[in-house]
């Protein structure tokens, strides 16, 4: 098993990383002694992994509440849901909610436990490679809006992450692949050593071999927890993180959630933007080349479909957190390994860009 | 004009507490300077008071949102049409909103800001007795839940409080009266002094005295700032701040939120809790006079309709933030001026009383 710890100023907690984490009790005691629990899941991995976990649970009290799958229910309607279960059972402040999923289960158990009672305790179990190398590492919760990406939530940090390696098994390719996505970010924005380690063993980590992916996991949250300590709640250097984002929430949003996986528009919202970089004179031919070759063999898209237009996607991305003065703001790259954030563009280059892969 | 600081660990913010101080913009402009501004009212306080407050406002865009009145809109679905409002003008991270109104429009506008984009300013501008000597203070945001009150919320400070007594001219009685609960509270809690001087000028304030109600917005502001200061998050000595509160809520949720205003069920409850207090020992039945006497001046209600039964209200104070390891947890007096929290008594006491005061 690997420890990875998110040291931050008001609390700390660690990344437990490794084969048959949940089926270890000792691992869940610490944090649910006692105390009544709320299993948080959805229809696909309930079936899988749900009575698992309970086993490992040793509480007073413990329930479950089983959200529908799927990034279109990621909203205060299904949130409320949550509300429910525990209202009904009388969950006290001292409770502990354990979100057993993806991204979408890790963000809203997250910020139902920020809101519940004005904030209890949570745990999260990630299933999915996404959640597991990105999402459940960080504090960030919420909820999307019609008219935007995760626009409702707040900054609430897990008592621990329990990320069971292999929970990949059952993962189906598609939701694998979105989980790529933000593994080769870490490389682009900060780690060009690691990015190189990727394009040198993707196929081995696309055959899903054990070994490189626990070290994948496990780089990717040191890459993620080194950033976030610097900066919790983004009020500039996490930003980056955002490679990708603005070019895939809006994807995401214009297609109402329901086409297109996060991690797949963060693929394509990365090549974009190296291609926007390529336009600003900081990166080669040769670079962007080097991203859209590590894509199509991680099998993420590289295009976006014709029906979206580049107006449709340029007022999708102005409704975005890191919009300032009404401009939008992207994470760009320098250079493979050293992204920053900027508004210090020609909106037409963005448009020519978007163009550029609209196929 | 008066002065409260509220000194926390992260950020202090005032309160400014005078005549007029919504047409002075110069209160307004360090908070909103440049930046997009929300207010955020209902229906009866826009009418009165938002062209006002829009005067004294120099920013480059300001929008309004305007809730329907009444506590039974104080819910996430309601919430939900800030955020529309918000996304539709495309406000940033960068914006301020600000609540204009009574105790409602403060715990949603201070919630939406909360969690919208993961945090934004806020700004307080309360209309009623209530809101001005209590919720407007010490950053508890949230909505009510069908199945209790206040159960969805967040911390979150805001970055001022600017308190115009002239908004009380047009509060009208019950409302008024509704606050008083607050005030008699700060006393019963753990200021003897105030609480003897509010019984000998409670007809000078029922007469609304002006300069009476500034001085007991001052003195409730400092006694809640100065617990507020000691436990910021409520894990102990803040829940003082509750006496009367666990009956009050319970009342409120039986009766759906729409025949008893706040400050009414606090009202009541806190002479439940004097004489749970009472039958503890601790105070003497000459204390709960002088409670349910001062009480009675206030017009406030000292009894509850016999069609809820003390089965109903058990059942909805078991539904309560203090509650621990399920047992009901209340603030009780040792003596006027002195409050406690405990959840070591006879539940047969609890039901006795709640019985003496049904009528």
């Amino acid at each position: 098993m690997k420890t990875v710890e998110v040291k931050l100023k008001d609390h700390s907690y660690p990344i437990y990383i490794g084969s048959g984490l949940i089926s270890k009790p000792e691992l869940f005691h610490p944090y649910v002694n006692g105390r009544q629990v709320m299993v948080v899941s959805n229809e696909t991995v309930a079936p899988l992994y749900l009575e698992k976990i309970l086993g490992s649970i040793q509480s007073a009290e413990i329930k479950s509440v089983i959200l529908p799958d799927g990034e279109q229910y990621k909203n205060l309607e299904t949130l409320n849901t949550v509300f429910d279960g525990l209202l009904k059972s009388r969950y006290s402040r001292q409770s502990v909610l354990l979100a057993l999923g993806g991204g979408v289960v890790g963000d809203m158990t997250g910020f139902a436990a920020a809101c519940y009672q004005r904030g209890v305790d949570f745990i999260q179990v990630p299933t999915t490679l996404l959640a597991q190398v990105d999402s459940s590492v960080g504090g960030k919760t919420g909820v999307n809006h019609a008219l935007g990406k995760n626009m409702i939530g707040a900054f609430h940090q897990p008592v621990a992450v329990i990320t069971d390696t292999d929970t990949l098994d059952t993962l189906e390719d598609r939701q694998f692949v979105a989980g790529m996505a933000e593994v080769i970010k870490y490389g682009l924005i900060n780690d060009s050593d690691f990015y190189s380690w990727l394009e040198n063993t993707i196929d081995k980590l696309m055959s899903r071999d054990k070994e490189a992916l626990a070290y994948v996991i496990e780089q990717s949250c040191l890459n993620k927890a080194r950033v976030v300590e610097r900066d919790e709640k983004e009020t500039s250097i996490r930003a980056i993180l955002n490679l990708g984002h603005t070019f895939g929430h809006a994807i995401e949003t214009i297609t109402g959630y329901t086409k297109w996986l996060h991690g797949e528009g963060v693929g394509v919202g990365m090549l974009m933007a190296a291609e926007m970089s390529k336009k600003l004179g900081w990166l080669s031919s040769e670079d962007v080349s080097r991203v859209s070759g590590l894509l199509k063999k991680a099998n993420l898209p590289t295009s976006i479909p014709k029906e979206i237009s580049s107006q449709q996607m340029i007022e999708a991305m102005a409704v975005d957190k890191k919009v300032q003065n009404n401009k939008i703001r992207l994470v760009l790259l320098k250079a493979i390994g050293d992204a920053i954030i900027t508004d210090d563009f020609d909106q037409n280059l963005l448009i020519e860009t978007i163009e550029d892969y609209r196929l």
